[in-house]
């Protein structure tokens, strides 16, 4: 069975889809995209990416009217037919087909890309894996706070993590920690949890969302403060979290070991407490 | 006759040049790009473009090795097949197709894109025409100097100018005249002229060191120089340069008229020394 994505009204095959050259995406940039977890056939927490879709449109003023029951049926569908266990579904929304210029026309009609992509994800439990990160200058624009895919200073620094066989690479700003390539990240120091505060500086993640519940539900003493990268090299623990990563402890930053290089006790809480309230609702 | 790009290795009808979902360019704006002005059918400072087009590459570890022959080649049979006069050639190389993540296969086979698009530019004689621009804040990543598709910043600031009628967005970073939207801004100022020096912060436009060359053999009075909103705003004369743009005079600046809102006379015969040079050499 060839895989199976879906394009503007049509599920297509996978490798026939395709978009013009004219995209705006392609061309400029000018594209929000979502990507949801999927896990044994679950969508976690769908309504919550919509209602960001629906705020990155919105700052860009994409032409894209959200029908969220549609979507899902959408997402549904994908997982159907390609029997789609776990991993993610991407989303992906364009400004459309115009001839090249900087400006927009308000009507375009947007290009619309939904396929999945397979996926293991580092699950709390008997192989579950405390990873490593590297810290790099964060190159990024000044309103990170839209889910856009201007993501060059992302892969960027990502492939500087690759090359030096980290997990995630840890962005810093003017001496400050920003998020991670693609999570957000956060420090346990003297039993207080701590991340970045959601402002135009860093995308306010859905994962981070969830985990601020369950933050509150447990009564865990924490800030929404901006860290410096000293104090991310001494913290007790260090997490990051992501629709690919959930909860996953970094227990190695640059040439620091952080807990002597082994999973903390609250990182292993919030990594099971997130997981079975995915895993088993 | 159907309009003719050229898409890897081949000429493919305009409508039917298409590239996977799954380019880096429409995933993570992962991509480069030129665009040669093309005047009475002959190519505008190509040399140029390729040299820069080799940085870029260089700088984001692009797989693509250029061969200037082949692509001057390719450049003539687009304005050859579309009996192409005047206007741009719009150059893109992406890093080509890979199974979605930030990390990049070093091996990635890239897509290559090619195709014209008729303009008329604003040429110095009865019809050229000063025009007006707006200032607005620079969101742009901190590598500007790769010319790249990640655009939405750009795409942001033309928007704010086309829907208040201005022909370009003068970007501005903590007081400072970056460059434009789409140009580089100069300035003059009791006759001598002024542009920002290229660094990171700006891209070192192909028209721009035409023009110093130019400069430089009429023995005008020239600095690279920063210089602030203010000194834009009260400067004698402002006028942008770029593969499309040309030398255009500027005359208003938000509220503020430059030179009384006449086109001034060292960009008037700035303009005609660079027009001269490109359509008469």
């Amino acid at each position: 069975m060839s895989k199976i994505a879906y394009l503007n009204s049509k599920f297509v095959k996978f490798r026939d889809a395709k978009v013009h050259i004219e995209d705006r995406g392609l061309q400029f940039s000018d594209s929000v995209y979502e990507v949801v977890a999927v896990f044994n056939k679950v969508l976690i927490d769908f309504d919550s990416h919509l209602k960001r879709l629906q705020f990155s449109l919105n700052e860009l003023n994409i032409n894209y009217k959200i029908n969220a029951k549609k979507l899902k049926n959408i997402f549904e569908q994908i997982i159907l037919k390609n029997n789609f266990k776990s991993g993610i579904i991407y989303l992906q929304i364009t400004r459309g087909v115009q001839s090249r210029e900087h400006a927009y026309k308000e009507k375009n009609i947007p290009n619309v890309i939904i396929y999945s992509i397979n996926k293991k994800f580092n699950i709390p439990g008997k192989l579950f894996i405390g990873k490593t990160a590297i810290t790099t200058q964060d190159l990024r624009w000044k309103r990170r706070d839209i889910k856009t895919v201007s993501l060059l200073a992302n892969v960027i620094a990502k492939q500087i993590a690759k090359k030096k066989g980290a997990y995630e690479a840890i962005l810093i700003d003017k001496g400050k920690v920003t998020e991670g390539a693609s999570t957000n990240v956060w420090i346990v120091k003297n039993n207080t949890l701590m991340t970045h505060p959601s402002n135009y500086d860093i995308l306010k993640g859905i994962t981070r969302d969830s985990l601020k519940k369950l933050i509150k539900k447990d009564r865990l003493k924490f800030k929404e403060n901006i860290f410096t990268k000293k104090q991310l090299y001494s913290a007790d623990e260090v997490f990051v979290t992501g629709a690919t990563s959930f909860v996953t402890p970094i227990i190695k930053i640059d040439n620091y070991k952080i807990n002597k290089g082994k999973i903390g006790p609250i990182t292993l809480k919030l990594s099971e407490y997130y997981f079975r309230n995915i895993c088993c609702d």
